[in-house]
């Protein structure tokens, strides 16, 4: 192939004087603005480009081209302008202040920005800010074993993961709450903003507290297109646009243009209209205003946005076709630049546009122009300390747990709400922290439902819209949040976790669904940012999964779905902990644990109805330690301790327990010459071998529980062939029988829930039967009995409404004979 | 307990005159209106309390109470208004309209009104129109056996489940499509306002083309409270949230009051407002206005918002609390009434309020005054053949096959991009229904993206707002919906779906877990629905999953989720359908399947990327009718058909197919004496036993196929243990080695993903060697080699950013060494 001619450049036009009267920039700050533009224009580009001459010191040649093109052009200039202009307000303001970066595709903005400013050679040493450090900056972008194309845990300063849209907004809000000092900008890219979760996060400020929490700025950025559509808040009409934000409750301020110096100068406008107006709104609340109950409730806090060309800087025209401003620009604007001589020469007449000789040294290092507008040390956006919240995190001060305890004099004969209990540990979690505000309780408008209401004993729900005398619990500086959006709820968390806080979500099991994708990219963001030395851990985010699929009476099939621990353990396993605690006590040690624990997703499931306390607090937190172990009093283990137990009875989850016990009380009557072992399991993740998941029992630990070759019969919470493939590689595998949720019954009584799904004690005591070697023949009678009763249960139902006395107040120990 | 006085009741007030005055309903109109009003209330309370007595004929005792009070008044008579005036506008405009009714637990009102009109009585013929009917429309109201509280498949009339949250405002646009003579009303609750998906629903009139498409007339119910918290909107000041709708992009019609009188005029109004402007939008638009070049680019459609108590004509006070128009009304406003006297007596007073002996005969059945606003026929909302799409449904004019299929030769030496070829096959579907308009194509903005861009052919992309010469494909009337929201394409495809037309939903694979939770209730949905016999079966709801875990070279660790499949094989298995088609001509053939098919989920996996053609079209149809079958032309099977192959290797989706053909290859060459079986695998559900899917193989099937005790090693698409859950009690299970997504691999080459998670032709290879009894030791210097071309493999990419050449270039027949 010919080598292409050399390209030469006329310069840009300079920041014209009729953009530097526009004010407020004077020249020499528009020239370093407009510079640094440039600059991180240019590496943003180089990223995508360029393998090799990452100063175009010599003439650009195909073999400096990357074989594969793989990036998004058109986000980066938009990024770009903010990020420079954010620089610019830092500075000035000595703001402390954190970016959320949610176009899609944003990385090479992101990182060019950090590049320039040193915060990224201080995550990554290797990546010198000098020519050889560019040369690594752009090869490792989108090239096998270096960094993706969105802001991700390897972006430093970024607390998102730009590649499922929708949650900027959700995070930005979340890393505000509770950081009255902090100033959040939010880019949100006009494509994202058709997603559900970002059109209902315009509303998180009727839960942003401007006394304790600190401010958003959002900047919803117009570029007009998505990958082959225009978007819909583009195409709007600009008073129709308006008026939707300030629906959303906002004051908007305008930016558009595609003139550098004049948008310089009206971006610089806005953002400091913007800061002023957040100071001034701030002061305000700080002093007393705002107390909901006549004038304006809550502030109407600043929005800005920013309409400019999509690739903007980029080629205007590819191969006759208008690309700069167009769909065209969202990916590659100039392919096969390194087969096509023409399409050579357009990318290296576009890269040498920015004059990148004006705006690197000599050894590669930005010039001092382009450096008089980096902020410097934690001020960096990269280096920011609440983006990397582990550096800021402090152990959450959790109380005894005796405290909490419900005394437990014999297993199985009084009852207590697990989630109510729960609720009075987070009572006094949310006192101890009271001053520090670095603990908060998410879910969706379920808080009381969920039995946690003990919770308001010491603090309120957030609310700053208007308040009604029959309200209760609303508090402006609650740290309850409440919404009807499970995305609100993951994505607040999320971003509250992220920088250095504690929480805890709380949902219907059910609709933890919602957030699937949502929690598979926190997984993924802990999988990743456990990895890199430079990310410190966070505080594990633990959703509390309760209202569940058992007990659904009122609420039926809609609401049945324990498929959310199938749904996380395909992730990594480093990150991934399941805990089912049987009964009140086991839920506070499990709490415990969780809550001290560090870059996991811990899910707990645990009911709201009242359940049996089998164990008292010691006992409780002793097997949550173990994650699962053998009840030897409540099982007929064999008195030789040389020998197996005839059939081994596990269960996890709270009504598969109770149904097991039941059951082992029906067999210690009615069969007392079987040996029946009962195992509980806590820890799911226990069942797996140990080179699968970091809880997993060795072989030799899962026989000493299971026993290698005795029938297994085994309740589970949800869907059966999940423990199948937690233990197929186990002894005895083939003789394992799991019972679980198999997407049977609807609105009905709680036992009718687990015969419908043989789940319940008369089938599981029928399984023993089955499975225990001669037992069929010699218990026929008995196994009759045992269906007979199931039978007996369903007219019974039909007709009263509720469930059979004798399974309705049947308790552990009792001479009640539930046959 | 000693029985309660009797409960006498003042007759509330008539509505009044100045109310009748306001107009334009007259005296007698406005009484009919008011007496269903109170008759549906009446049922609605009766059937959350009463188990019998349901007239009231003799004073309420303790017994007439349901045992369990399980059921949500507070939205009831809010729904029951708006369904008494969509009666209303019905039979005065002999309107063809469909309710969607959004708010949660909302059945009582639902059943109700469909029980007064008859259409209840024509579903379920023994719940009758008289007092025994009424009996049991009571008592099987969440009671076992029953009827669940939300609106459901089980609600005549419903085409929306209302347990979930969200999607109300979707679905009614879903419907709404293609449907020019057919208005959707849709009552949005004020919660279900807060959830992501609802708020980004608003801007589906982006979407709606007044020619082509019917209207939805949203109505948005605002009773102020959730179950214990505010609502967002309601709470807003009443010009920020007429702001808000304008910015949405509608016209706002106000109603609001607790005076019945008033609140009757101003909704009959509005309605009558509404449904005028409506007929004026759509006249003007078929007559050629709305062009999008200057002006109004689309209709400003109405929308009304409706603020009404929350429990509205309920109790006042209960226990000297406040509960009429508080969030205490959202449940039980009176509860113990079986056990407390003065409980029981409030809630017969409350009954008794509505004077049921006025409003229904001796017989128990509706009045005549009643009666009079009650539609008939199909123009009945529980009636209306729209919410029964099946009975609409023709079958898809499908092409034939050979048309679309690409010529194959010889296996493995040419190469398509399957989802390219179904993009030329969904045109001619396009094309075939220019006239019918009843297939849609909805997809997050990636149509192109995702190689469909055929279809652009026959169709363009729906579309309403302003153009620009740029844009490309954009058509008011076309029939391919893209939005960046999965959650519209989802919830408009369901309404769609729902209401007797086809389509078919293609995604980036991993981020289809966006909507598991909208899947879960389509899945649920359909399962209740087919053992409904007035059901009719509707066309299946069908995902391309394509942009999938193996190609995301350039988007990496965040979008790769191969576990949509783990997640609906958890549901019913009459619903649902898996399926990895290895190659074009497969796609195209279980493309032709699944539109074809009714009232399931089909999950169909395929790449973007050219992919090696294995199969002719008639080849490839008769594979996937199989589901799974040995490739005997890809393995080396013994020449006596009594021997059993030394291995199987099976495969299951077209990246894991190319390796293993390859590593089939590999073995062919290297080691010619070990007897190779290849077996594809299109239906994933073949694998389970066929008592547990439909699909599923009997034992013997599946050892004709995987022997019973020979080694398999199995790449498969997803993540591996999927494949033990749905094998683990079939022969020779300790012997099935899966290889699958491990979590792994990140912005890489393609082969760098395979490598990275152990599923490419090399480990494949070594995988045999290890796995075949007595090869390890023979072998040994071939896989070291097999090692060593891994081990090269990386340094490879890291410098060249592409894969290596013989394994880029391979193709299966050619002499070019992979070693």
């Amino acid at each position: 192939m010919p080598e292409a001619a050399p390209v030469t450049v006329a310069p840009t036009a300079p920041p014209t004087p009729a953009g530097a009267g526009r004010g407020p920039l004077g020249a020499e700050e528009l020239a370093a603005l407009d510079a640094h533009w440039r600059a991180a224009n240019y590496l943003s580009a180089g990223q995508i480009y360029l393998l090799d001459n990452p100063l175009l010191r010599e003439p650009l040649r195909p073999e400096h081209v990357k074989p594969r093109l793989l990036g998004h052009w058109g986000t980066d200039p938009g990024l770009n302008l903010v990020h420079t202009h954010l620089n610019r307000v830092i500075m000035a303001r000595d703001l402390d202040l954190l970016c959320v970066w949610g176009p899609g595709h944003g990385a090479p903005a992101v990182l060019a920005n950090s590049w320039l400013d040193g915060s990224y050679t201080a995550a990554y040493p290797d990546v010198t800010r000098d020519e050889a450090g560019l040369r690594r900056l752009f090869k490792q972008f989108s090239f096998p074993g270096g960094v993706p194309s969105h802001a991700s845990p390897e972006t430093p300063g970024s607390i998102h993961e730009g590649g499922e849209l929708g949650y900027s907004l959700a995070h930005a809000y979340g890393a505000a709450f509770d950081n009255p000092d902090l100033v959040v900008a939010c880019v949100i890219g006009d494509g994202e903003a058709e997603t559900g979760p970002l059109a209902a996060s315009w509303f998180s400020h009727t839960f942003l507290d401007p006394v304790h929490d600190g401010a958003v700025l959002p900047i919803l950025h117009l570029n007009g297109w998505k990958i082959a559509n225009p978007t819909v808040l583009a195409r709007l009409p600009e008073s129709q646009l308006d008026g939707l934000l300030r629906g959303y409750g906002y004051e908007p301020l305008r930016v558009a243009g595609d003139d550098p110096a004049a948008v310089h100068q009206d971006l610089a406008r806005a953002m400091d209209t913007a800061l002023d107006r957040i100071a001034a709104l701030q002061r305000e609340a700080r002093a007393g205003r705002y107390d909901g109950s006549d004038g304006p409730a809550r502030p109407r806090w600043p929005v800005i946005t920013l309409r400019t060309p999509k690739g903007w800087t980029g080629p205007r025209e590819v191969d006759g076709k208008p690309v700069e401003g167009t769909w065209r620009a969202h990916q590659i604007p100039v392919s096969g630049a390194r087969s096509d001589p023409a399409h050579l020469r357009e990318l290296e007449r576009w890269l040498r546009s920015y004059r990148p000789s004006e705006l690197f040294d000599e050894n590669g290092a930005p010039v001092a122009l382009v450096r008089a507008v980096n902020p410097s040390g934690p001020r960096r956006l990269g280096a920011n300390p609440h983006a990397n919240g582990g550096l800021l995190l402090r152990d959450l001060p959790l109380p005894p747990l005796a405290d909490c305890a419900v005394p437990v004099e014999e297993p199985g004969t009084t009852t207590h709400e697990p989630t109510q209990a729960l609720g009075g540990l987070l009572a006094r979690v949310m006192e101890a922290t009271r001053d520090r505000r670095d603990f908060r309780l998410v879910g969706p408008d379920e808080t009381a439902s969920n039995r946690l209401q003990d919770v308001y004993r010491s603090t309120g729900k957030a609310w700053q819209e208007r308040t009604l005398p029959v309200d209760e619990h609303l508090e402006r500086g609650g740290r309850v949040m409440e919404v009807l959006s499970e995305h609100l709820c993951q994505g607040w968390l999320e971003g509250y976790l992220l920088t250095g806080r504690h929480g805890l979500f709380s949902s219907y099991e059910a609709f933890v669904h919602v957030v699937d994708s949502m929690a598979n990219q926190h997984i993924k963001w802990l999988r990743t940012s456990r990895r890199l030395p430079w990310r410190r851990p966070i505080a594990s985010l633990t959703y509390l999964l309760t209202s569940h699929v058992w007990r659904q009476d009122h609420n039926g099939f809609s609401h049945q779905d324990p498929g959310f621990v199938d749904h996380v353990l395909n992730k990594s396993p480093e990150a991934v902990r399941v805990y089912l605690p049987p009964d009140t006590n086991t839920l506070l040690a499990v709490a415990d644990h969780t809550l001290r624990s560090r870059d996991y997703v811990n899910v707990v499931i645990a009911g709201k109805q009242p359940c049996f306390d089998w164990l008292g607090i010691e006992d409780a937190r002793a097997h949550c330690a173990r994650g699962a172990g053998i009840w030897e009093w409540a099982g007929t283990e064999p008195e030789s301790t040389d020998r197996e137990p005839d059939v081994v009875l596990a269960c996890a989850g709270d009504v598969p327990t109770q149904e097991v016990l039941a059951a082992a009380d029906l067999l210690r009557r009615h069969l007392p010459e079987v040996a029946v072992r009962v195992v509980n399991v806590v820890d799911i993740a226990r069942l797996m071998p140990s080179d699968a998941h970091p809880h997993g029992m060795s072989d030799r630990d899962y026989d000493a529980l299971f026993t290698r070759d005795r029938p297994v019969i085994f309740a589970y919470h949800g869907y059966p062939w999940l423990i199948h493939r937690l233990t197929y590689r186990r002894a005895g595998h083939d003789d394992l029988h799991v019972r679980g949720y198999m997407e049977e019954g609807s609105t009905t009584t709680p036992f009718d829930m687990v015969v419908r799904n043989d789940l319940d004690r008369y089938r599981l005591a029928m399984d023993v039967i089955d499975r225990v070697p001669g037992l069929a023949v010699r218990a026929a009678r008995l196994r009759q009995r045992l269906a007979d009763a199931r039978y007996r249960h369903e007219g019974w139902i039909r007709e009263h409404g509720r469930d059979l006395p004798e399974v309705a107040e049947w308790r552990w120990g009792t001479d009640r004979p539930m046959l």
